[in-house]
């Protein structure tokens, strides 16, 4: 039985509020946040409290805030002698300054109410030390499945490739979506190619699976259809097809 | 019962031909290409035949071959008083010359090998006249769902669209694995938030769906990943973040 705290309010500290209570290797042994009304609907799963004085004992707290408060709330658990976390893809390890320390973060962008299912989310571990490791492991495997572990500078890599094949994916589909609505085509046509497009990849390697005019080298058609683009658009257009191109 | 020739022996007519004689509404009455090997697995589902003066009658003649060879198939089929349509996403319907004409384009990347099911492709449809409209929809509907009334331009937009959801999405996916490869970050840890970023802009629009450091105007970040990224992969990094700020 690991006895987590979990300090935060947000979307994700409720999503694993649930969670850690829903498993029977955690004991949620309590929910802290500065702003009780957020996290008063938890009651019935945990005891909560807006007074970090009042923290009770446990194996890891798990700070779940927003980046820029961690560093603050850390400094205020130095006393503490449990493992503290933070659940941020973007932040180091080490802006935590207490003693035994790590990081449990989900890879995954939350949306606001939906439901959430860690079975299927990759959690990346770090600890400074094997033994916290082994804890961490412990109480990550509890609610997940997919756990690896990633050091400080791995995760911050991985953040800039998840920039590209979520925030710039997205945009991708962004443009897709406004040729359509200028044409008058129905943006859902193109469902099924991006579904499978982003199905291909989890047997067949992108490198091996790009398909297209930049790839073909076919220049009669990549100047077809940067003559029917806008600026801003061509200018995309262009310069990703140079890329592929030339990488393949 | 529409009565069906198919012309060709490459991979989305070797799929065709299977679910045409799958289909109760269809008669595959025959099928053809230049050379004969190609197409003589298939002579247990229909007659088959490398020769254009042994064609049958039919009420609909598939063109299916290479764009490059619609053209001179079609004209050979100038005598023939059936529906006359190609298969090509990137072709007009007027490159055929014949009296009734038409396009029967399924928009999907085709994999050798791989099982196609064809009731979830969407098909784009065309004519130059209604009643062969009904006909065309008639042997569409016979083995696909998802049908469209879709112009030769507005099916060229939809090509460049395409190109942006599919090629260049799959290319981001390719400097994301490249990043995990170098930093030694298995690239599967990017599946569920790559499944994720494609189902979401199922209900949300991507233009709603927008997540990360260029939306959120986070120069900081922005200027921090570049700093990390090399000549190539950071160019396309600055232009499509400076894209997504001044478009959302």
């Amino acid at each position: 039985m690991v006895r987590v705290i979990l300090l935060g309010g947000g979307n994700l500290a409720s999503h694993l509020a649930k969670a850690f209570s829903n498993s029977s290797e955690i004991e949620l042994t309590q929910i802290f946040n500065r702003t009780l009304s957020h996290i008063i609907d938890n009651k019935d799963i945990a005891p909560v409290t807006d007074s970090l004085d009042e923290l009770l004992e446990a194996d890891i707290c798990v700070i779940c805030t927003s980046d820029a408060a961690i560093d603050c709330i850390s400094q205020k658990l130095m006393h503490k002698n449990c493992l503290i976390v933070h659940t941020s893809g973007a932040t180091s390890m080490d802006v935590l300054q207490n003693k035994r320390k790590g990081v449990f973060y989900p890879l995954q962008s939350f949306t606001k109410d939906a439901v959430i299912d860690f079975s299927k989310i990759p959690f990346c571990l770090e600890t400074n030390n094997a033994e916290d490791y082994l804890l961490l492991e412990k109480m990550a495997l509890a609610i997940a499945t997919k756990v690896y572990t990633m050091s400080s500078v791995q995760r911050k890599k991985l953040h800039i490739a998840a920039v590209f094949v979520n925030n710039f994916v997205n945009y991708m589909y962004h443009i897709g979506e406004d040729i359509c609505n200028k044409n008058g085509i129905p943006f859902e046509v193109l469902y099924p190619l991006i579904q499978e497009t982003a199905e291909k990849i989890q047997y067949l390697s992108p490198k091996v699976a790009q398909t297209g005019p930049a790839v073909r080298k076919d220049k009669k058609t990549v100047a077809l259809h940067e003559s029917q683009l806008e600026a801003n658009e061509k200018l995309i257009y262009t310069l990703l097809s140079e890329a592929i191109s030339n990488n393949n």
